[in-house]
């Protein structure tokens, strides 16, 4: 009971010099890469640089006392912080009190979210953000994204919260770009880029190890850091207007109490609930890919625990909602993380860097920030995806564009609420209009398909309607007009057999409109008979009188009703 | 084209005498009855009683041009007149003119969703209003209505609206009855009820016919009305405080144009969608009964446009929102209504006793015609489909129970609302956990049925798992989960066959669950195979890539899958 809720102590009492030895090491790597995105995604929240770096800490603890994944790093990350950001400007203005205030409640309501979900299982509640509406809710949140930094990489200052206003403002306050923050900016930018794209293979041909090429790519920003941090302090470049962190408070995070004032908590509690599940959507599909790899399992419903306990760490400890981080996890992977106790160590480096190091950051400017950002952000626009779900199904296409507008014009939560009501009213409106054939007999066999694509045998007097969908409120109705149309096309027709191989429900409604569909064939002198009715359907027929009425019987297969039926009565 | 719209055009041209003198009859007799009713759902919506009257005139003539269905009534009736009341009370003080005036763009509103619904072809919206959310929303109605009218019958002025208060009040005040108030209105409830349980038996035992019985039981509302108004009178109840109608406005409905005020407009928006919707369908299910026993069909997306034609109508002439009513829709039909002419005639009729009779009207006590509504709302509450219901299928119950609660606590928008939201969670819950079955032979058949309900043949290396849902976002993971587990439990498993014979939709999200599992299976040296994939499933797989890396094959049926893999490999 206690190892299922501390997966800790499945791994713990296991551990040995080895583990330790690799797990040190991967936890060195990533204090010194996460840094730089740890104060960045905070920055993008609109919060101070530090809330990232505090953020990193006590929450990398309770998810390694409380995840199933070995190697899953949490923190902050770019989408939540987006949406965080998004989230605080609806309650408090950035740079006041009240909006730090209020990233603690938002960190505490989704915690508390999370653990709720994790207690009653509802971990399946995280399927009904499709595919499509994730993908396009990414594509889309990574212009978002792009265009909030445009403006520190340029140097100018935007007032504009909203994509459009934005862009039309960064086009005409061009020509007010401030000249040194664009070198940085975009200096850092185009190493970056190519470091990504040409990196790799430089430092190969250069003869080094592939696992020693591999880490120093993914170097590029904390390189970046250190060298125009340097420049800055060097060339006094913050007297001359390019804007830095600044002065970082030194020392550990103070404990803070998250405030509860009723207006905020409820302002914020739809969008704690989306963050909530859009953080352990990414979260648990990154750890079941990664476990896949290494034959592990994880637990969707305790990662829901897990994740839980990291962010109602960060709204104890002055933080920001956390979650597993594509970014930190897949570092803390290739550097060889064994188990979570990778994570803790991470947790002890940063925390020696807050407590000393500070000082080191205060010429960081934003513009290298903002150019890290932008590069690791470039690989969520996933234009193939979109093409390809153009192609597969117009339907889901149609999900995954009005998230992609919405999310781009309205905002997050719209884009998400948005994408997830269309994704559910498109498929209900599919199963409205159930797809049916008449199916005939392939001669010599026991098998029937559709008369219209296979060349089949038929009789006149019988019908044999293959139903292509459960039958419920939303297409009961439409069962009744296509076997009305069917009778009052065919006068000579005795049988109607509904085929049921694909009716995996027959609700309360549908159950209406059997009763109705009988009454009315009776009427007209139509026996109406069921084949192929499944284990659970059938139970439930049973239950109710309709089976007493019916006037014909129910088959067990449509071949039984073909060999019963398909001679004309006399 | 015109036909299409105006179905007037498809019957007139064939009348003639037989047909006129039937509607004439029907019409006159209609007239008579459904004045009573007419006042009484006006007051039951908070509007002077006169606009029941104005509203059975104008909407009455659109039907007769516009409607497919020959016998459908339309006017005021019982559930649309108490949403009215409670859309109106939320914009304006009963009693105000702005009150009647939102009552105009009530009807306008609903009429224009109406005429849209109709033109976009939208009938099936109305599908999603379940049988037992409609069932359970009409009970509850029921008792909301007999509860509002509780304290007219009794004489006593009530000033709350919810239903717990207004009990709690009713009870409290209970000792101020009034009681020649309680004399005329239980006593019109008692004979009502009487006639209704003794009546047709009674006058058939007296020797008449059995239609002229049938007539005459149903025009009690109408004698009890001549009754008590001229008792009233005669003995001056209206000074002995007996509340009456008072002066009625004798005349034509005025001309109105519902004013334009765009707050008003959008809090009367959605109660306007429900009140189209509920009134389409109940209109549109009792226009489909009567069809089918003439043999005749209706069209639904015509009686959108009719049902739309009506309220504009309602809207322009003084009138409220209204629909087809089942009181005066069976009246008309029993009374031998032929053609939507005897709707006209009826229109007449109303219009004659407008211009010149309503003065006769002034001392008809409301507690009249708080028992008549009292009494023809009884049959709403429907305990025999609640029972029924419970026993059928628990998820349709709560639908149901949610519907109920929900509609007497929190009023009508809140009760459908919640009912059609919980119907589609639920519809949604249960298909993200797809029932699916490992299935086996039947010896010495093609037969494939479920291993654990049937005694089937199997193979330890081959597992034919049948898939009984479509796949979609919702479920994709869980599919995956069951694969997953299969595999892990079946270290001799080599072939892991899909019976795709229930799935009638693979999404993206569940394409790339597909494509997940065939990876997943590669590495584990499982191969994946489809069977009995159905044709319009197969067409969308072939514009992916995924057949292409599919490890296995497409086989047409489980028993080709069975022939070609049963006998293990070497």
């Amino acid at each position: 009971m206690l190892r299922r809720y501390l997966p800790v102590l499945t791994w713990l009492p296991h551990y040995n010099r080895r583990l330790g030895g690799a797990d040190l090491l991967a936890g060195l790597i990533v204090t010194v890469m996460v840094i730089p995105q740890s104060l960045a995604y905070a920055v993008l929240a609109g919060l101070p640089a530090v809330v990232g770096l505090y953020a990193s800490l006590l929450p990398s603890l309770a998810y390694t006392l409380l995840g199933t994944s070995r190697t899953l790093a949490v923190g902050p990350v770019a989408i939540i912080a987006l949406m965080t950001g998004a989230a605080l400007s609806g309650v408090a203005a950035p740079g006041t009190p009240e909006y730090v205030e209020a990233a603690l409640i938002l960190s505490l309501l989704s915690g508390l979210i999370l653990v709720a979900m994790g207690l009653l299982r509802m971990g399946f509640v995280a399927n009904f953000l499709s595919h499509p509406v994730i993908g396009g809710f990414l594509s889309a949140a990574g212009i978002l994204i792009a265009a909030s930094q445009a403006g520190y990489l340029l140097g100018i200052e935007l007032a504009a919260r909203d994509l459009l206003p934005r862009v039309v403002e960064l086009v005409r306050e061009l020509p007010g770009l401030h000249l040194p923050t664009l070198v940085i900016g975009a200096g850092t930018l185009i190493f970056l880029l190519w470091l990504r794209q040409y990196g790799r293979s430089s430092l190969r041909r250069l003869g080094l190890p592939r696992s020693l090429a591999d880490l120093l790519t993914r170097a590029g920003p904390v390189l970046a850091v250190a060298v125009t941090t340097l420049a800055t302090w060097h060339w006094g470049l913050e007297q001359r207007g390019v804007a830095v962190i600044g002065d970082i408070p030194q020392g550990l995070p103070p404990l803070t109490l998250p405030g509860f004032d009723a207006a905020t908590w409820q302002a914020l509690l739809v969008p704690a609930l989306l963050i909530s599940i859009v953080g352990f959507v990414e979260s648990v599909s990154m750890g079941q890919m990664l476990a896949a790899r290494r034959r592990e399992r994880i637990s969707p419903n305790q990662e829901l625990l897990a994740l839980g306990g990291t962010n109602l760490a960060a709204a104890f400890t002055a933080g920001m909602p956390v979650s597993g981080g594509l970014t930190r996890t897949v570092i803390n992977y290739d550097a060889g993380a064994q188990t979570p106790l990778a994570g803790m160590f991470a947790m002890l480096g940063i925390g020696a860097v807050t407590l000393f190091l500070t000082p080191a950051l205060h010429h960081l400017p934003i513009a290298t920030l903002a150019a890290t950002i932008t590069v690791s952000i470039i690989t969520l626009v996933d234009v193939s995806m979109i093409r390809q779900t153009w192609r597969y199904s117009r339907s889901d296409f149609s999900a995954m564009a009005a998230t992609i507008l919405l999310t781009l014009v309205e905002g997050v939560e719209a884009g998400i609420l948005g994408g997830v009501g269309l994704s559910i009213a498109l498929f209900l409106y599919r199963t409205s209009r159930p797809h049916s054939a008449l199916v005939g007999r392939i001669a010599g066999t026991e098998h029937f398909r559709n008369v219209e694509r296979h060349d089949t045998e038929t009789a006149s007097h019988l019908a044999l309607l293959r139903i292509d969908e459960s039958l419920y409120f939303a297409n009961a109705r439409y069962l009744e007009d296509t076997v009305y149309d069917l009778v009052a096309t065919r006068p000579e027709l005795e049988h109607v057999v509904l085929i049921c191989s694909a009716v995996n429900l027959i609700d309360a409604s549908a159950l209406e409109s059997l009763d109705a569909i009988n009454a009315r064939l009776k009427d007209s002198r139509v026996t109406l008979h069921l084949a192929e009715v499944k284990g659970p359907v059938m139970d439930q027929l049973k239950r109710s009188d309709f089976l007493d009425d019916m006037t014909g019987r129910v088959f067990l297969s449509s071949y039984a009703a073909w060999r019963e039926l398909s001679r004309p009565s006399e």
